[in-house]
């Protein structure tokens, strides 16, 4: 019953979601180099040293550092070259008193040897013999064992997001396939007896479906994977019998409801259907968006977003976004690109409500301005034209123009 | 020959391999469920107006506006309900003078009407009649047909990545399979003799691959396929024919090489036999990654990588992910999430080269602050504890520890 709801702060109504969600994170083991931006399930440690083995950092001579010392151009040290470090060998020699040995970039230096001299520091004076121009210091143009990463050393925790460095950082310690959060599953039902598919022509008084393929974009960019359900009539039993077998086959259900309050009604009566507890929130002191309904049913999270296309994607994005983070268990929240600009005119708000402004931006005298793309939240094509949103907060009467806004990249 | 190389500014490198990129784009046909950050290959206009027919706003009641005028709480108009419009059709019924129907939001103008009265400013005088309580002008809270968009306006152009609200503008249009970039395929081969896959435990003086892994990361998120092609050993012969067989089948190749001299000039002279005009960029004025090959082989962009994980990534960040952009027709180049901090301690440069600098993000005293995470090159944890990069220019001195650096985040 909505009556019983009282309007939440965006911060509140999330919270409130998110408090209700199981703790624990559906898991799957996957190739490497099928993980870039999956959610690490598991905290890895390292199961030796890196590097393994004291390599070379420069193309040189391997040496014993104390047969360099005091070493110049005017007085250079001589040493007897014994022969060539092998790449990815242990070599077959030991360095000895005023010896030497060629070794690459990488290369395992060679017992005996504590240091590298830069082929750049060395002269040739024989076959087998170079002059050392400058002394090396124990340790110099060496790799350390164990310099990268120490026996044991916690590396990547769970919860991370895998970037590209990390399925290197996994390769380097010899994860060819880590485990990560599942994908969640995302089914969306479109409602409305006006709403035909986008292959459709719609006829007089029919409207395409545009949030089925807005909301299909955010639930893929927050890791989940979009399942479209089709376009229900506006019937209870009719949406009742879709968000059922929909929520059933999937771990989360958004429905795109119509902004009618009959049909919102019907849309909370469904969700508070589909098992406990229920509808948690109806209604966020957002504009556009207030009537956002979220729900927990058995376990699973239910959206109801308003269907104007505007207030579907705000809604979509303030909530779905976080809560599938969540879902596959992301410890820190991805960070919005975001742009700083000067507000082109002046905006007014209402304190109690967070304002989401469509903006496009321009470039003028050099800087950038954030230019308000107004228009009913009905239009789509708001939505394409604009760059980002900028928020005035909710205790704000308003922005200025020409003050400076942070926007929101979509 | 190296020596006929000079090494350029990232920019110029940058540019002149981009100069000699094919304009040709190749495209596919795919369905817009699919084509989240895909890049548009096809201008796209409306071919009719959005909303096709008036639409009203509100919950409310259909009128013709000079019914109402001159309504108020103390004397409201009183007009008969003679219907309610349905949702998804055309009204049946035409609105005459002093007269109203029930109408949703989102429901077709009936003929006759100009205007919706809210809900709310209406009372319920008896069974088919109503109390307007509040005038309203003609058009309010309705969407005229066009206000969204006209015929002929052009909506979404060749060379645009598309954002979720993209895909929802295209279902609008009723657009359900959309023309864009394919994905290019880039191929990956890593050299060196004491190189082995993950899966394998490396034997003294071996380390495992992670220039395939960071790479295919950094290409996957430019929008690329990445084809790995194994790891191949430090001969001219096995290095030529896997080159080949590499560039031939994908659309481009990267050579993630060893960083000793000899291997370098390996893999130049491998890729300048690849096709003409071949090797264009030979060092570049970058710290790290100043041994960079960037070539154009047969209209195939080839990139020779540094074998540092830290050069690697950087170089591939800088030259890939921007090729591949181009090769897809992106229009406007996606910016990196960035965030603003101040620098934890002095940073050392050299003018004449520009500084890729990890750093690690720490909060203190409400600031955050950007750490340098020090350490050689050869280091890939360097990169995996690094939240961003910081750029320290080409002309600049070092960076003094509390000065306002922006980071780029990985």
């Amino acid at each position: 019953m909505p009556e019983l709801f009282t309007v939440l702060t965006p911060r509140d109504a999330l919270r409130k979601l998110l408090d209700h969600l199981p703790a624990e994170i559906a898991t799957e083991t996957i190739p490497i180099l099928d993980a870039l931006d999956r959610v690490l399930a598991e905290s890895l440690a390292a199961p030796g040293p890196l590097p393994a083995f004291a390599r070379s950092t420069v193309d040189g001579y391997a040496v014993r550092a104390a047969d360099t010392f005091g070493a110049s151009e005017a007085l250079p040290a001589y040493l007897t070259v014994i022969g060539e470090a092998p790449m990815g060998r242990v070599p077959a020699f030991e360095i000895g008193q005023t010896q030497a040995a060629i070794i690459h970039t990488g290369g395992m230096l060679p017992p005996g040897a504590d240091a590298i001299v830069m082929i750049e520091r060395t002269q040739k004076a024989r076959e087998d013999e170079i002059e050392v121009l400058r002394s090396v210091a124990v340790g110099e143009n060496v790799i350390q064992i164990g310099e990268d990463v120490k026996t044991g050393d916690l590396l990547l925790e769970r919860g991370r997001r895998l970037r590209p460095q990390d399925l290197g950082g996994l390769a380097a310690i010899g994860v060819a396939h880590v485990t990560v959060a599942k994908r969640p599953r995302v089914a969306i039902l479109a409602t409305g007896d006006e709403v035909v598919p986008p292959d459709i022509e719609p006829a007089p008084g029919q409207v395409r479906d545009v949030n089925t393929y807005t909301v299909a974009g955010i639930v893929e960019r927050a890791g989940g994977i979009a399942v479209p359900r089709g376009i229900i009539r506006d019937d209870f039993d009719a949406l009742y019998q879709a968000a059922r077998s929909a929520i059933d086959t999937a771990d989360a259900l958004v429905l795109s409801a119509g902004s009618s309050v009959s049909v919102r009604d019907m849309t909370s009566d469904v969700i508070g259907q589909l098992g406990p507890p229920g509808v948690l929130v109806h209604g966020v002191s957002i504009k556009p968006g207030k009537p956002t309904i979220l729900a927990m049913c058995d376990g699973k999270p239910a959206f109801g977003l308003p269907g104007n296309p505007v207030s579907a994607m705000v809604v979509a994005d303030l909530f779905i976004t976080p809560t599938l983070w969540r879902m596959q268990g992301l410890a820190q929240p991805i960070t919005h690109r975001t742009i700083q600009a000067r507000l082109a005119r002046n905006v007014a708000s209402t304190p109690g409500r967070e304002d989401y402004i469509q903006v496009r931006l321009v470039e003028r005298d050099g800087e950038v301005w954030a230019d308000p793309v107004f228009g009913k939240s009905n239009l789509i094509y708001t939505l394409v034209k604009a760059a980002g949103l900028m928020i005035v907060p909710l205790d704000a009467n308003g922005v200025q123009e020409g003050e400076r806004v942070e926007v929101r990249l979509f």
